[in-house]
């Protein structure tokens, strides 16, 4: 049976991006040719309460792309795929086309 | 006499669930097949103080199903079985089917 | 003379419960077969003030069979007997029949 | 297909500029006769919530010419071009001509 | 000129209570037989500001026998005498009769 | 074209005094005969915001002569001369005649 | 010419106390007879803010005689003469005849 992982806190659970190392067309691309960390989000945490008790919401949203920092996060094996646990202060932005 | 126990502040018992080494079938699981540190809540503390003296209830409850980092936790014993106690923030979110 | 300590701010007395090693009928126990690392309290601290100035009173009383952390706490001797000292955020939970 | 970065928090989207290694009359220029380490901001985040929940908005903006820190920000690849994603505290100062 | 020492902030002025090495009546005492390591308050100062810039009074005064952390504290000479001197929080708890 | 450096935050731009190693009739000045470190304020920061989200004006201005720590501060290159950079907080005071 | 100091934020300004090494009357005392670290304000800091914004004065005013601790302080040699720099809060007391 499928399992859905609700993050808890301000924690958003990213599905990375596998860069494509082939070209559609067949043509192998050379090694780290985008080395451009970044995932998409597939579930975010409820937020986090800052010092005064006030619960600050997460910043992305499901379906998000975001960037991803070099190290850091929690990797996770969910329903036999591979998941990254990030908290939210640590993805360094949003990607848009 | 079994013991109970009533975590302090924002302290989790957590009962780890073992994942089956074999099927109900028999066959054998090749290791590590399913490594998700999951548990379920058995006790959950009071909840503890943030800085302005609000008292944070803690975010899980009994008979939840919780992700657990991969280091951390105190190992107990308590009526001969093996528990773990997590701070609430440290479990990464709720599992649900 | 007998000494009586009060503790300061909100550090817990603590009396360690040592397992018995034979059971009352003389047979003895296998080494470790109780690890549970509990103890009473004998007297605490008046609490400490957070950081807005309110008292913060100990959470745990006189007489509570208490979870302790396997490593911290002060070792101190007190009329011949040994009593470990604790922050009452150190303790890990309460113990109940 | 352009990939547009908006970055997160603080987080500042820095191109830096490199000083030319020979002037446009084509004369050398001894190494590091500028060790001037300066940028371009591409792109601002939205500000960061201090501790009482305020919005800090970056202290720099799209155009700006900053001084960098020596070491840290975070290299990234965007569009087959190199840049770099500083916090806002980090960044030195403005420069002006 | 014998010299007195106001201490600052919440710090608190101790001389230390050295154990009889011998009994009255002669008796060499074992070794360590005490190990208690108390002291007498001498002088303490006028208390600490918290963060929210309220004074906190020093929680003993003079004349208490205090318990005391096996390590830490600033030893100092004063008219000949040796002296230790404690941050008010350092102080394990009070002693009594 | 010169460039004019406007430092953010509460950072102190600082072009430090050197000691003449001659004295004007030429006579030559035994080696560390002015061991203090000191330089002129050239720019200030607009200031850095506290906990409560108040601004905090560095608290010295341009023409101050500073007293500077032995260690610390950020050395940069402007119009070919040499500057540095130190957080107000790290000045440790300024120096009048 | 004279160069004088005004100390920045909390710090304070100490001319240390240096202990006859010979009696008046020409007798030698013995090495560390007087081992109190002592010294002589010459001139204190406006005072620090608190996180609050709270301007906090200097607890110690000029000519007071005060305990220094063993480690810490900057030394700085103004006009020919060798000081200390110590902030407010590392000063250990003040000493009174």
């Amino acid at each position: 049976m499928a399992k859905r992982l609700i993050p808890s806190l301000n924690r958003v659970l990213i599905e990375k991006i596998v860069p494509p190392s082939k070209t559609t067309a067949g043509i192998l691309l050379p090694e780290k040719s985008s080395q451009l960390n970044s995932g998409k989000v597939v579930a975010v945490g409820p937020g986090a309460l800052d010092k005064s008790g006030n619960l600050i919401p997460v910043s992305v949203k499901e379906g998000d792309t975001v960037l991803l920092p070099e190290y850091g996060g929690t990797q996770i094996k969910l329903n036999d795929k591979e998941f990254h646990l990030y908290r939210d202060e640590d993805i360094l932005g949003t990607l848009h086309d």
